[in-house]
């Protein structure tokens, strides 16, 4: 059994968006019992990414990281037609994630006790973002 | 076909742990002869990754690196409840992967030469860690 | 239904090679309408990347990001036996990906509209590359 749909989502901007609940609800209603989910974000600026859900400041040090390594406005980059943020949001996406695959057991994604998964919007403005959600299993 | 089994690793702290032969065996009894096998870690602070299996200084010099980009101790990070290691824990873990698809053909994982799986723990200290095997094929 | 073949990639040493056109035909002659296109590369020095595909300064930058990140010769390095690239080029693979999930979507890959599949060669010298590829859909 495969079924596919796409899941729409509207960022504020640069930070992370829990979307757990959504991709719980898409599996819940493809009534697989076990197999697998795959996310796919079809952009090249935002990714996905699994995080700790309960403290949120483990994602405000997400982007102090991520803004001290790969500073937005590096007089390096030549790919700066759309802003200071443009090259940066390539390579944060580029070092984490575009697709993801989680285990569905019981009918349920089996994420660990602090995993919840995020769209990582890298850009600084809001943008939409399509993610297209996969899942196999009998 | 799809069969799915956890794997536990108990771990002695921070390192790399080989799991290519504990997969290889799931694979082998769950008679695949051609298909995906999926693993999954259920923790944000551990990670799998795919690495040069023939000589150690590689998985040192990965440690030596992953120090040098993501300092213990670091002042700017808020989340330090668990001590200097949480952060870079799940900085290192979102840097790598918590999920990891290898093609099986033949009966067997279809592994480059020198490439082992590795379970990768980032905390200091020694921790009992999940991972689900999901195998689909024919 | 489960399709599985290897593309040959001749690489002319560092850089991004874009193999989109090879994927997308292997997809068409696999027959599947809607399901999944896993890629995976049997080197431990050589990945497999999501990039922007209309500007080529994106992968220039790519490039120097990543060379200033983890730069060839670094003396802490321990394995060095086939040169200043050898664990440069381990590392990199590890900081991005071996292997590469995409949802197929009426008979195609369904990425984004800048979205390209690039075999990222960080070695600096020509290497024979292998990519598995596995097509799962009905």
């Amino acid at each position: 059994m495969i079924k596919q749909q796409t899941l729409q989502i509207q960022t504020r901007g640069r930070g992370t968006y829990e979307i757990t609940r959504q991709v719980e609800q898409i599996v819940h209603e493809s009534a697989a019992r076990n197999g697998l989910c795959h996310l796919f974000i079809q952009h090249t600026s935002a990714s996905l990414i699994l995080c700790e859900n309960a403290d949120p400041s483990v994602r405000d040090d997400l982007e102090v990281f991520m803004a001290r390594l790969i500073p937005d406005g590096d007089p390096t980059f030549e790919h700066i037609q759309e802003g200071p943020d443009d090259m940066p949001a390539h390579l944060r996406s580029i070092l984490t994630n575009m697709d993801l695959t989680l285990p569905i057991s019981n009918g349920r994604c089996a994420l660990g006790t602090w995993q919840g998964i995020f769209l990582w919007e890298h850009r600084t403005h809001p943008h939409q973002r399509q993610v297209i959600i996969t899942i196999q299993g009998d």
